[in-house]
């Protein structure tokens, strides 16, 4: 059975790869779906969020990653897909996971959100954390894929 | 007697429109207030945000629709309207509302601000995710009334 | 327009009568419905809370005061009556209540409820909090209606 | 693949059922694990729960019941199962729900825990609003699977 | 500067042991004050839950530890102490927490509650937890002092 | 004892002047250390907002006013103090506030925060709905120190 799961990754956090690694242990594929999200004005461009969630997901088997610009049920039903995968770190996460989750639900009602939790380690990274620590000059090593590392500080090339 | 309904309605949903009819069970008639919002960088202008909610509640009797760019409890002074409804759908809703309500009252302690909570089936549609939608080109037609569907996907013109 | 105020009040506290006040500005006509409650083991009995919140709105015009142990949606359809509120004080409080209102509304489609918050300075106060202190022997004159003060001791006699 | 659905079911209700007809969408087959726990005094007895369960599931195939006393994370061991599901209604449930996550993968790391949300329409279920209306006399058909109806008013015998 | 750390302490964990010795890089010394609690009929009786916290913390130096069964406030007034800490681990506490702290602060303005959050990956152990394990025969040396591990089985005696 | 009391004070209000009060009873000193938070676009620049604090806290002592562009962290590795305090005030606060700290600990595992409740009156107080009010010509004389008030309307000159 393969999943999706989508989001917007900018960038990739050792949150999202920790999802990754356990949803691998009940779906047999995974196709992570990079949303261009223009609306919340991503600090890296798509195309970078792409190449470093390549980079942070090329050691493991059966992912497939994706951009997308349309709505999550539309992409889901162009790949037959209807189980979508969601990390959950925090209550206010839960309420608008819950929120998008009923949406998505009202536009097709073959769609099926699961929520994982990351591991504890893991339960305080977000990107937004990553940004603002990046645009500081701290270290972000134990934070992200260290092959990512070398290439956070410039926002948009690679 | 009757009360006040604030909100920027960016577009007016059907959850909105579940809070009136309920209100109107209780109170003999609704103003409601569209904030201008310039802060919140609307998606719809205040004029066509106007013309939608003018048409979503054409067939509901005593309900009064008006703009105001001044501070609530200013327009409730003016009105000599000592009522606030307000919808409350999820717990993030809910803090920010106390703080809100609070606020207000420290402002004008007669004001009073009752909510409602709207049915279950409305209870995860929100403006954001109404404009998230229409946006990518899906279909909101379970969750804004049917008067203001064919006026959605032109932001600005009406 | 009459409303149904249910609760346990064990014991009625100010933040209760804050709520009496406030939904009479609103309402003609209050019915403080007290529950049975057997299976919460209540501090004071039905018989005692009953007089405490007697004595507690005994100035208050309007207010009507019952006992009730069948589903509050039996006794307002018994009462005529299909507006309840409820005082929100809590993110814990509003979960809850929802639930409970959201299951009214199933088992009675009429059946309105509307929350109030209380004032700022009452919005710790709950009776649990109020029978901790009166067991240790501290002093809840803040906290309660001054009328109930020299009864709160005994626990069952009055 | 299996997974386990651990819970107390006192008793199953729609909500349950909605979880388990989506797992079954994903998974196999759904072992369904009745706890015993004594420490919350549940209302039915383990018997009758598990013919409750037995009932409710019967026309659904690849469910298997059992009931268990022991911690999940040996349960989980025995039946050589590692992946957990939960139904996840509110944010009260989230945060439990988490807590207990973490600590069953502090006693097993191999254990892995995914999360449905119910229908939105089951959303507001839960087993103790649906004893509240049994013990009151109440009308439940819309809360439970009708096949366990007749049994919900006896607290024991089946 | 001294300060007060209440609980129940039903058994005390490695969470409340880390906020001990976190707080005292802030403070000079800590009393723990062990609430009897009879009201929520702890698992270990008083004499045992203050053992077992002196085992614990033998090894750290400038902690004193007492037993109580009045208001905290009093406790705190006895001492001529008006610092106390508490753990937050969860939105839960948080909201339980913040009640608790106006309240007393409402009995004695001179009372100054801080609150410390337990390292990351002590952030999910509660007593219950403990206790539920311990009960269940888990093993729960990753949650607890190990000095007091060999204790947790028998309940009252020691 | 020193302490940091970092934030964006834009503008300070009465809330943050509690929480530098009653940090003053157990902290000898305290630096409120503005952030340059360019990414939050701030109401008013950072001169201002220096100036605005100075105003509000010439009158306490032990207070020395700072402002920063880097990480917290390192401003706290540079002034050598080890603890943050913070102020709490909503659940939405807690989670964020935890993110944060969490985050700061795994940057520098000497790095302790400690959390502070404002008094109940000004426990809804923002800098946001100070700022709100302040747009749309209302008195906020309740909210923010008397010092800054001739101040406020003025956005950016002192």
């Amino acid at each position: 059975m393969t999943c999706l799961y989508p989001g917007t990754f900018d960038p990739i956090t050792n949150g999202h790869l920790d999802v990754v690694r356990r949803a691998l242990k009940i779906f047999d594929k995974i196709i992570i779906a990079i949303a261009k999200s223009d609306h919340k004005k991503p600090y890296y461009n798509l195309e970078k969020r792409k190449k470093l969630v390549e980079l942070a997901t090329k050691d493991i088997s059966n992912v497939k990653i994706i951009t997308f610009d349309n709505l999550l049920v539309d992409l889901a039903k162009e790949f037959k897909i209807n189980t979508v995968i969601r990390g959950l770190r925090a209550v206010s996460d839960f309420e608008y996971e819950l929120q998008i989750g009923y949406a998505n639900h009202a536009l097709w009602d073959e769609i099926e959100t699961i929520y994982l939790m990351p591991s504890l380690k893991h339960a305080f990274i977000s990107s937004s954390i990553v940004r603002s620590i990046v645009t500081h000059g701290g270290d972000v090593s134990s934070l992200v894929p260290k092959e990512i590392l070398p290439f956070l500080k410039d926002k948009t090339c690679m």
